[in-house]
C-alpha cells in the first residue's frame, strides 16, 4: 500500500496510546530521551486528568487513606496479636476499594463469596488431609491441582470474563489458608482469624468510600446518556455541513488530512457508538446503589437510561453511514450538492434542536411539556421538504439518457395490468429524446476525481469504479464508462439524502424511549411547579457528608 | 413503548448472559429451582466449551499442574526453611499463568517490574522508618498513604486500564514486604528472600507453559482474521438474499421475529465489527512471541494482519448499512426489488467468491498467483452491470411526476452556461407529459405498509414518514403525502444499490492490504512448488513437545 489512507472507521479501531507515545528503537541515547519525553507527556496528561475530573483525585486520597487506616492494625499486638493477620485486612482493601459505590458493593460481594467458598474448601481439604495421616501431603498437593484446574477452566467461560480477577483472588485465598494452616496445624484458628480480618477490611472500605464524598455510578450513567445526545448533535451538524461545503482535495489528500472539524464529527459518533460497553458497566454498578441525590425511587429505572442511549446509538449508526458518504470512494459533484443545500441544512438544524432539547430535558429530569408533545413536528416537516425537493429534482440523481424504451415499456407492463401500450410507447419515445438535453447539460459538469492530473497518474489515484473507466485501449477513456461513473456519483447524493431521511425516521424511537424513561423515573412535569425539596432518608443521610463540587 | 422492537444494532449492545440466565424474583422455591436450572445450564455450556476448544481444557490442567508443582515448596523445610516464603512463588504462578505464551510473557514482565518497584520502595521506606527512630510508625503509615494514593490515581489513567491489575499487585507486594519486614525487623532478608521465590515461581510458569502444548496468540490472531472474511461473506450473501426475497411481515412482526437466516447475517458482521478489541489484545500478545510454527520470521508482521482485518471491517460497516436498509422504517416495494434481483445477486456472489478466495489464501499463507492478480475483475464487472441497470431503470427510483418544468429549466441553466433555452423548454415539456404515464403505472403498486389494516390502526403501526401521511383531516389520506412516502420508499432502493456499489469499491482496499501482508509475511508463491519442510530452530524445538490436535 503506497498511500496510507485514513479509513473512515479506523479511529474506531485505533489504539490511542500507540499514536501518542513515541516509538523509537535506535541508540541508547535516543531511548533515554524517548523515555524522558514519554514520561513528561504522561505526567502532564495525568495532571490534566485530575484537573478535568477532580473526583479522581478525591478517590485516590480516599484510597490512600483507607489503606493507611487499615495499616494501623499492624501495630496492634496486645491483648491479641492482630498484627500477624493484618495483611488480610489490607489485601481486602486493595482488592475492594473501587471508584464508585456500586462497584465497591459488587466487589465486596464477590470478595465475600470467593472468600467464603475458599474457606469452606480449605476446611474440607484440611480435614481430609488430617484424616489421610501419612498421605497428608499428597492430599494437599492434589487439592491444589483440583482447585487450580477448575478455577482456570471456569474463568475462560465467556460470561465469566469480568470475574477473572475474582477467580484469582479465590485461588490465592485458598492457597494462603492452606499454607498457613499447614504450618501451624491449626486450620480452624488460621481460617477463622483470617475471615474476621477480611470482614474488618471490608467494613473499613464501605465506611470510608460511602461517607467521604461518595461517587455514584448512577450519576455517571445519567451524564453519559445526556452527553451522547450532545455528541450526536455535533456529529449530525458536522456531517451535513461537511457534505454541503465539500471541497475536492483530490482523492488521496482528502483522506490523509482530516480537518479539525472532521475530527469533531468523528469523535461525536465514535463516542456514542463506543459508549455501549461503558453503559453496560455503569448499569451493572448503578443497579446496586441505594437511592441517592436526585434518584429517590428504590428501583430507579437505570435500564431505561441505557435503552434511551440505545435508541441514540441507532441514530449514530445512520450518522456513521452519512460520514461514510463523505469519505466514500464515489463522490457526488459539488454543483448537485448545492441544489439540496438548504433542505439538508434545515433537516440538520431541526434534528440538532430536537437532540439538544431532549438532552436538556433528561439533564433537568423534566417531562415533555403539554405543548411539546409534538417535538418532532419541525424535523418531520424538514424531512418531507427534503423528500419533495428530491422528487422535484430527481433528474439530477439519475442518468435518464440510458432509459431503454423497449425494456422500460416491458417493465411497466409487468408492473401494471393496464394495457395502454400505444400511449406508453409514444410517451417514452419523447421521454428518451428529451433526456438527451438533460444529459447534454449535465455532462458539462462531470466530476471525475483528479480530472486535471496527467493520464498516467489516474490509474493510481482514482479508485474503482472510476479507474476501471480508464482501462480502455491504450489509456483512452471510454465515454460509456465515464457515464457509468457519473451516474454512480450522482446516485451517492441520493444515498446521502435517503440516509438523512432514515435518521429523521429513527428519531421517533428516541422520543418514545425518552417518554418511557420520563414516566418510569418519575421526571417532574414542567407545567407543575414543585416547591418541596426534601428527599428520602438516604438522600438526607448522604447529603450530610457530601462535599459540594 | 408498547411494541418492543428488535433494533437493527441492538445485538451489538445486548449482554449475552442476560438473555440466557433465567431471572426470577418470586418465592424461595422458585429461586431454588431457578438456581438449579441456571447451574445445570452453566455446567452444560461449560462442558461444551471444552469440547469445542480442547485447548481450554489443556490450559486448565497445565495451570493446576503448575500450582501443585510449586506447592511442593511448602514441604521444603531443610536445609533452609523455604516453606515460609512458598506462598510467594504460588502467588506468582496465580498471577502469571495465562492462556497463551505471549500473555504469560507480558504478565511476567509486568509482574517483574511491579515487584522490582515495590521492592525498591520498600527498601527506601524501611530505611527511612529505621532512621526516624520513634517516628517509625508514622513513616510506615504515611508510606502506605502515599503508595496507595499514587497507585489508585495512576490506574485511572485511560491507557493504564489494562494494567489496573498490575497496580493492585504492586500495592499488595509493597504491603506484604513492609508488614513482613516490620514484624522481623530484618527488611533486607525479608525482601530478598521474597524476590528469589518470585523468580522461582516465574521460571516454573514459563517452563510449564512453553514446554507442555504451547498455545500461541499468533495462531489465534491468524485464525481470527481468516474467520472475519468468512463471516463477512456470510453476511453479504444473507443481506442481499434477504433484501431480494423480502416478505412484508407488517411493520411490527418484521422486527420482533428475526428469521434464523437473519440471525446468521447479524452475527456475521457483528462478529467482524466486534473483533476489533480482541484483535488488539491478541496483537499485543503475539508481538511478544518468539518465531514458531508457520511464522518463522523474527518479526512476523502481526500488525499487518490487523490492518487486513481493519479493511475487512470497513466493508463490514457497509454491510451493516445494507442491513439497516432491510430493517429500516422506509421500505422499497417488492416489485421494484425484483427488477434488480439478478444484478444484486451477481454482485453478492462475486463478492462472496473474492472474500472466500482471499480467506483461503491467508489460511494457506499463499500469495496471489500470476493469473489471479486481477481477482476483483468479476466483482467490478458485476458492480458496473448493476450501475448500468440502475441507469436504465432509474425511472423506477424516482417520482418524475413532480419534476417542475420551470425550476428544472432554471436549475440546468445554473449548472450550464450554454444557452439553448428553447430546446430545453420544449424538451422538458414533453418529458413531464410523459411522466404522467410512468406515474399512472407505478401508482397501481403502491407499497404502503399494512395497507390492509383498518385505518385507525395505521397511526400506530406505520412509522414516519408514512404515518404522517395519514394525519389529514379526519383520518383522510392526503394523496400528496402518499406520493412523498412512495418516492422515499423507492429511493431507499437506490440507497441499497449505492451501498452495494460502495462495498465493491471498498474491496480494493482489502486486496491491497492482503498483497501487503503476503509480501511482508513472505507467503509462498503458489506458482513455485516448494518441497522443503524444515523450519527454524524454535519450530523444531517446540514441535518436539507439541501434542497433535
Amino acid at each position: 500500500m503506497s498511500k496510507e489512507r485514513l479509513l473512515p472507521f479506523a479511529h474506531l479501531e485505533a489504539n490511542d496510546d500507540e499514536t501518542t507515545s513515541c516509538i523509537c528503537f535506535k541508540s541508547m541515547r535516543d531511548r533515554v530521551s524517548c523515555f524522558w519525553n514519554n514520561s513528561r507527556d504522561f505526567s502532564k496528561k495525568a495532571l490534566e486528568m485530575g484537573r478535568n475530573d477532580p473526583r479522581k483525585v478525591i478517590y485516590a486520597f480516599k484510597s490512600g487513606f483507607a489503606l493507611s487506616f487499615v495499616s494501623l492494625l499492624i501495630f496492634w499486638k496486645k491483648p491479641a496479636d492482630v498484627s500477624q493477620f493484618s495483611i488480610w485486612a489490607m489485601l481486602t482493601v486493595i482488592v475492594m476499594f473501587e471508584f464508585s459505590i456500586g462497584a465497591t458493593i459488587i466487589k465486596g460481594f464477590n470478595r465475600g463469596l470467593g472468600t467464603f467458598c475458599a474457606g469452606m474448601l480449605a476446611f474440607l481439604f484440611a480435614t481430609l488431609s488430617l484424616m489421610a495421616g501419612d498421605g497428608e501431603k499428597v492430599v494437599i498437593v492434589i487439592s491444589f491441582f483440583i482447585i487450580g484446574s477448575i478455577a482456570s477452566y471456569l474463568k475462560l467461560y465467556p460470561t465469566m470474563a469480568p470475574y477473572e480477577y475474582g477467580y484469582r483472588v479465590f485461588v490465592l485465598t485458598y492457597c494462603i489458608l492452606m499454607v498457613a494452616g499447614n504450618r501451624t496445624r491449626e486450620y480452624t484458628v488460621a481460617i477463622l482469624s483470617r475471615l474476621v480480618l477480611i470482614a474488618v477490611g471490608a467494613c473499613i472500605c464501605f465506611i470510608i468510600n460511602i461517607c467521604i464524598y461518595p461517587i455514584w455510578s448512577g450519576d455517571d450513567l445519567h451524564r453519559l446518556v445526556v452527553n451522547n445526545f450532545k455528541e450526536l448533535a455535533t456529529s449530525l451538524e458536522g456531517c451535513v455541513n461537511g457534505y454541503v461545503k465539500y471541497v475536492d482535495y483530490g482523492s488521496s489528500t482528502r483522506f490523509t488530512t482530516p480537518q479539525a472539524s472532521d475530527d469533531q464529527l468523528y469523535l461525536g459518533y465514535k463516542t456514542v457508538i463506543e459508549s455501549a460497553n461503558r453503559e453496560q458497566t455503569l448499569l451493572g454498578f448503578a443497579v446496586w446503589e441505594p437511592p441517592h441525590g436526585h434518584y429517590r425511587t428504590l428501583r430507579h429505572p437505570w435500564k431505561t437510561y441505557v435503552k434511551v442511549s440505545g435508541a441514540v446509538r441507532r441514530c449514530a449508526y445512520t450518522i456513521m453511514a452519512l460520514h461514510g458518504c463523505i469519505l466514500s470512494e464515489i463522490q457526488a459533484p459539488q454543483e448537485k450538492r448545492q441544489v439540496f443545500r438548504s433542505q439538508f441544512q434545515k433537516v440538520s438544524a431541526e434534528g440538532v434542536k430536537v437532540l439538544h432539547e431532549i438532552a436538556s430535558k433528561i439533564e433537568k429530569m423534566e417531562k415533555l411539556g403539554a405543548n411539546e408533545h409534538n417535538i418532532l413536528k419541525e424535523v418531520h416537516e424538514a424531512g418531507e421538504q427534503l423528500q419533495k425537493k428530491i422528487d422535484e429534482r430527481s433528474f439530477l440523481l439519475i442518468n435518464s439518457q440510458s432509459w431503454e424504451i423497449k425494456s422500460q415499456a416491458k417493465e411497466l407492463e409487468d408492473l401494471s395490468n393496464e394495457r395502454d401500450y400505444e400511449n406508453l410507447k409514444l410517451g417514452f419515445k419523447s421521454l428518451s429524446e428529451t433526456a438527451i438535453y438533460i444529459k447534454s447539460s449535465l455532462i458539462m459538469a462531470p466530476r471525475l476525481p483528479n480530472k486535471d492530473l496527467p493520464k498516467h497518474k489516474l490509474r493510481k489515484h482514482v479508485p474503482w469504479p472510476s479507474w476501471i473507466s480508464f482501462e480502455g485501449v491504450d489509456g483512452l477513456i471510454k465515454e460509456d464508462e465515464i457515464k457509468t461513473y457519473q451516474s454512480a456519483s450522482a446516485l451517492s447524493l441520493a444515498t446521502f439524502a435517503s440516509l438523512l431521511i432514515e435518521f429523521v425516521a429513527r428519531l421517533q424511537k428516541v422520543v418514545d424511549c425518552f417518554e418511557e424513561l420520563s414516566e418510569e423515573a418519575g421526571f417532574r412535569d414542567p407545567d407543575i411547579v414543585v416547591l418541596t425539596e426534601s428527599g428520602g432518608f438516604w438522600t438526607r443521610f448522604f447529603r450530610c457528608f457530601r462535599v459540594k463540587r
